[in-house]
């Protein structure tokens, strides 16, 4: 019951760490792009420019970051499942005071441990998972995952850009645009933030702030060094 | 001998995996915006502003991002211990089952369980540590980690963003400084594909093209976008 409920958790977790990594940095990225070419005092119009280039730059390379770091971590995973299908063959007595090792830190004695190594060691397959699982930590992971991540990765962060991009699209003064989209952004920063917080299972109030806080000291030193070097 | 080589191989990644994320995306980003725009024909100016402010806004968001996903895991482990902690408290004879459970998965005999689960649970800390690692299979995380990650992703990302910036810096002909800028970072992401190739167990080469396709790919849709929009 409870580790069923521990499993869900986790599964639910991808996703939404996904949405949460490309939206985080869409609102963010995007966002403190245009308040800093603001602050430099461009056209709206390259503000705009700048903004819809970076929101395709920017999803592109996270997006096929996503799908590439999960390819790796599959392929990870193959390589040291192959490693110990190797070791257990080719050095069993090494693997097996592996095994014993385990249940050591845990304060059994070798009367113990023996007819549990002795189980485990029994079966090829029985064996490996184990020293997956328990020596490397490694979970099998979901073969469809690379694609989904991208995707919604991509997806997020196009979403998150577009929110403080919109002001500028919509006013041609550019301080007003500014405003709409500092205060837009901010608020949409904190509700998301808010969210988040809500899944990692810290409190919402904190992780809006924290959020919203990312987001405004980005602009603000996007803001700072475009005026600097205007 | 193995096991000792695991973490070590575990703990080199985390540093690696660091620098890998903002190096990638410090390569990737700036450069494609500075492509885009440069494709619009905006100002030489213009294209260092945004790249500069991009820099600063990118490391700032990933760098703090970094810091609080740390921070978030290693509450995420907190919060799960004194879950495990208080019902071994409070519905201990559930929680034995559970370390039984985890026993009957390895095929071993109700007799053979009973004095493992026996020694396991006479000892609270020793019962906790079984049900985090066999159950919710969580590792304590590093309490250093959460600030060397933000700082090792900032700094990662500004060097990275630097490089397809530094052509706009010296020519003052934005076609020139556009090639020069294009032929720089991608030799530059074609070698940092290939070294992090080496850390994660791919092909070297398949790391470069990889590598070097999703910044080619980025800068091209900014590129493009850019071109329509202008």
């Amino acid at each position: 019951m409870s580790h069923s409920h521990a499993e869900e958790h986790f599964r639910s977790t991808d996703a939404v760490r996904d949405v949460v990594i490309g939206m985080s940095d869409g609102l963010t990225v995007p966002f403190a792009l245009a308040a800093g070419l603001s602050g430099a005092h461009v056209a709206t119009s390259v503000v705009v420019l700048a903004g819809l280039a970076e929101i395709a730059a920017g999803s592109i390379a996270m997006g096929l970051g996503g799908f590439l770091a999960a390819r790796t971590d599959a392929e990870h995973y193959q390589n040291e499942l192959q490693r110990e299908i190797r070791e257990t063959r080719e050095l069993p007595a090494k693997e097996r005071a592996e095994v014993e090792e385990v249940f050591e830190g845990f304060g059994l004695t070798p009367e113990q441990i023996e007819p549990i190594a002795s189980t485990i060691t029994a079966n090829e397959k029985r064996w490996v998972d184990f020293m997956m699982k328990f020596e490397l930590n490694l979970e099998p992971p979901d073969p469809s995952r690379a694609v989904r991540s991208a995707s919604t990765i991509g997806a997020s962060y196009i979403i998150g850009g577009l929110i403080p991009l919109a002001p500028y699209f919509a006013a041609h003064d550019l301080d007003t645009a500014l405003i709409a989209s500092v205060a837009v952004t901010l608020t949409a920063l904190f509700v998301f933030g808010g969210i988040k917080a809500r899944f990692t299972g810290i409190p919402v109030w904190r992780g809006g702030v924290q959020t919203t806080l990312i987001g405004g000291l980005a602009a603000a030193a996007a803001f700072g060094i475009a005026r600097l070097f205007r």
